[in-house]
C-alpha cells in the first residue's frame, strides 16, 4: 500500500479516484481550489444532481473506514502551500487533475482564456517545483487530453514518435496542434514535465484522455451522498452525457456540425483501472511516457446513434439535429490513435453498449424536472 | 511607411529596432514593462556601459528627428493598457521582444522560472487577445528562439516539418525539446500563437533566433547616449560577448564543458535586418510563419577560437579554460538547422571576421575597468 495524493480531488474524475484508492487500501490525500465550483456559479451552470462539498464526502466516506481520506484545501498556486503539503505528506504517487477542465469555458474571453493558462500551467510548474524539493522520487501521474494531437492526418503515436527525416533519424515528442486554451494549457504542461524529468530526474506519466461518460463508479454507488458531479452543460458536459440528458428529456439530440468528428472515449470506471494501471508502473526516474487512454473510438454520429437506439428501446421518440460547429474543428478527417500501452498491462475495459445507455437514460430521467434547458446548448463560439 | 510598435524597446535588440525602423521613415511606437532592468537590480548585474532610460534615449533621438518615436511604459500582464494602446495606435505591424530574455535566469529556482513563464506566456495571451479585438490585421513579428529545437538528430526545420509515418503524411509543427524554462516559455508561446492564426485569423512569423553578437548599429554609433546594453554577465551575456571581455581583461575564456555544442549565431546588425525582411512579408490572414534566424552555426570552442586568435593578434596572450558544464545540454551532437527562408527573401548576411572580433575587444577595453569579474562564472546550475 502507498502514500497518494490526489490534486483536484473534488472533480467528476478526482473525486471517485480519491474513493477508489482508498478503497484499494491506499493511505489517499486529496485536494482541491474549488476553482470549478466557482465557475459553475458565475455561468449559472449546476450539475444534474446536488454534489457535496469535498469536505463532506470525505466525513461520509471516512465514517464507515478505518482507513480515512485526508483532505486538504489547496490553490496549486498557493506555492507554500503545495510545499507544505508535499513535505508532510511525502506521497509516492501524485495524481493531478487539478486543471481547469474544460475547452469551452477557455474559449469564452481573455480572462477565462488567462485563468485556464495560469491555473493549469503555472499551477502545474508550482508543483514540480515542489516535488523535486520534497518528493523527487514521486511518480506524478498527469491527466492530459487527447484533443492536445488535434486530428492529424497521420497514425497518432502515444506520445512519442520516431522520426525518419533526411535519411537520419530521432524519437522526438509527437507534435501537437490542440484545438483550443484549453488543450493548449495541456500541451505547455507536457512540455514542462517532459523538461523536469530529463533535467532533475523526475517520473512522470502523462494520460492524454478521451472524453469520459458515465455517472456511477462502484464506490459512489454505495451511497447516494457520495456521487459525483454529472455534468450536461454546454461547459462542462461531455458529449455522451449531454446526449443521455437530452434523450432522458425527449429532445433532438444537438450535433455540433456533420457530425463526423471521431473522437476517443472511455466509461469513467475505465478512468480508474487505467490510473490504477498508470500508479502501479512508474517510469524509471528520469523518464517521461504518456499513454493514450481511451478504449473506444466514436464519432460524433456514431455516439448520437448509440443513444437514439436506447432511447427508442425506451419507447423515446427523437431524433438527431445538426447545428452549426460552435468550435473550430475538422469534421471530416483520419483518425487512428494508438492506445496499445495500457492495454498491454492489462486494462480489460468496459466497452460502451445498449445496456449501460439505456441505463443511464433512466438514471438522467429520475432527476430530469431539475434539468435547465437553457445550458444545454453551446452559446461559446470558438472563431467570435 | 507603416506604423510599427514595438514591444520591449529597452533591450538589447528592443532599443536597436526601435531606431532602425525610425531611421527607415516609419511610425514608431516603443514599449517595455523594465522587467530586465529590475532583475539586474536583483542580481547585482550591471551591463559593461552605462544604459539610459528608454524614456531618455526616446527623447535624445526624437530631438533630431522630426519622425518622433513614441514611448510608453507598459507591462502586458497589465491587460487594460495593452487593449487601450493597440486601440489608439492600430499598428500595422508589432515587433514583440518583451520577454524575460534569460535561460539561466529562468533556471535560478521557482520564483525566476515562474516569474519567466508567467511575463512570457501569460503576457503574450493577452497581446493575442487585444490583437483580435483591436487590430486583428496586423502582422505578428515574434521574436523566438533556436533553443526551442533543442539538438535533434534530424535536421531542424523552420517551424514546420512533413513527416511520413507508417505510409501517410503530414505537415505538422516541428517537434521541439527546449533546454530552460525560458526555452519551455517559447515553445509555449509558439503553440499559442499557431492556434490564435489558424483559430482567428490572426497572422504571425515567428523568428527562432541563434545567439546574437555585438555592440553596434548604425543608430548606436550616432550618439554614444543611444547605446544598447552589451552585456558580459552569466546571466544575460550571449556566448562571444562574454569571451570578448574575457579577452579584454586577458582571462582565459571559460568554456562550458567540452565545448563541442553548436549554435546558431548572428551579427545584432543581423536581427535588425531579418525583423525588417520578416515585417516587409507579411504572412497571408490565418498563417504562422517561422524563419530561422541565424547566420553561422559555431561550436563554442569555434568561437573562442576566433576570440583567441583575434586576441593574439592584439598581443593578449589567453587561452580556453574548460569548466563543468552548469547546463544540462549534449555536448556532441548532430546539428543542421535550415535558414533558407530569410535568405530567400533577400537577407544579406554579416559574416563573424577577425576585424569585427578585434574592433569588439577593442571596445571592451576600453571599459575594462568597470568589468566585474564576479558575474562572469555561472553560478546558476542547471540540474542543482
Amino acid at each position: 500500500m502507498s502514500k497518494i495524493l490526489i490534486l483536484g480531488g473534488d472533480g467528476y474524475l478526482g473525486w471517485p479516484t480519491t474513493m477508489y484508492f482508498s478503497a484499494l487500501g491506499h493511505e489517499v490525500h486529496t485536494l482541491d481550489n474549488f476553482s470549478k465550483r466557482k465557475i459553475e456559479f458565475e455561468s449559472g451552470i449546476t450539475p444534474l444532481v446536488h454534489v457535496r462539498t469535498l469536505n463532506q464526502r470525505v466525513n461520509i466516506w471516512n465514517k464507515n473506514q478505518d482507513n480515512k481520506i485526508k483532505y486538504y484545501s489547496c490553490d496549486l498556486l498557493n506555492h507554500r502551500l503545495i510545499y507544505d503539503i508535499l513535505e508532510e505528506v511525502k506521497p509516492e504517487t501524485i495524481i493531478h487533475y487539478a486543471e481547469q477542465p474544460s475547452a469551452p469555458y477557455s474559449m469564452m474571453g481573455r480572462e477565462a482564456c488567462f485563468f485556464t493558462q495560469q491555473n493549469n500551467v503555472m499551477g502545474n510548474l508550482n508543483l514540480l517545483f515542489a516535488m523535486k524539493k520534497n518528493c523527487p522520487d514521486a511518480h506524478l501521474v498527469k491527466l492530459g487530453t487527447m484533443g492536445e494531437y488535434g486530428t492529424p492526418n497521420i497514425d497518432i503515436e502515444e506520445g512519442w514518435i520516431e522520426i525518419e527525416h533526411n535519411g537520419r533519424k530521432d524519437r522526438v515528442l509527437y507534435p501537437k496542434k490542440p484545438g483550443s486554451f484549453y488543450h493548449l494549457s495541456k500541451v505547455h504542461d507536457s512540455h514542462n514535465i517532459e523538461f523536469c524529468c530529463r533535467n532533475w530526474g523526475l517520473r512522470s506519466t502523462d494520460l492524454n484522455q478521451g472524453f469520459v461518460y458515465g455517472l456511477d463508479t462502484k464506490e459512489t454507488e454505495l451511497d447516494e451522498k457520495l456521487n459525483t458531479s454529472f455534468h450536461y452543460d454546454h461547459i462542462f458536459g461531455t458529449v455522451l452525457n449531454r446526449f443521455v440528458t437530452q434523450a432522458a428529456l425527449n429532445e433532438s439530440l444537438t450535433i455540433y456540425g456533420k457530425g463526423n468528428q471521431k473522437r476517443g472515449a472511455l466509461d469513467i470506471r475505465d478512468t480508474l483501472q487505467c490510473v490504477e494501471i498508470a500508479s502501479n508502473n512508474p517510469p524509471k526516474k528520469g523518464e517521461f511516457e504518456v499513454y493514450n487512454q481511451y478504449t473506444e473510438i466514436f464519432s460524433i454520429n456514431e455516439i448520437a446513434d448509440r443513444v437514439l437506439q436506447a432511447a427508442s428501446e425506451m419507447n423515446l421518440n427523437i431524433s438527431k439535429k445538426n447545428i452549426p460547429n460552435p468550435r473550430n474543428e475538422m469534421e471530416d478527417h483520419y483518425y487512428n490513435p494508438k492506445n496499445e500501452n495500457l492495454k498491454n498491462l492489462g486494462l480489460k475495459e468496459y466497452k460502451l453498449d445498449n445496456e449501460f445507455v439505456k441505463n443511464l437514460i433512466s438514471k438522467v430521467t429520475t432527476h430530469k424536472d431539475e434539468v435547465d434547458k437553457n445550458i444545454i446548448y453551446p452559446d461559446v463560439k470558438w472563431s467570435k
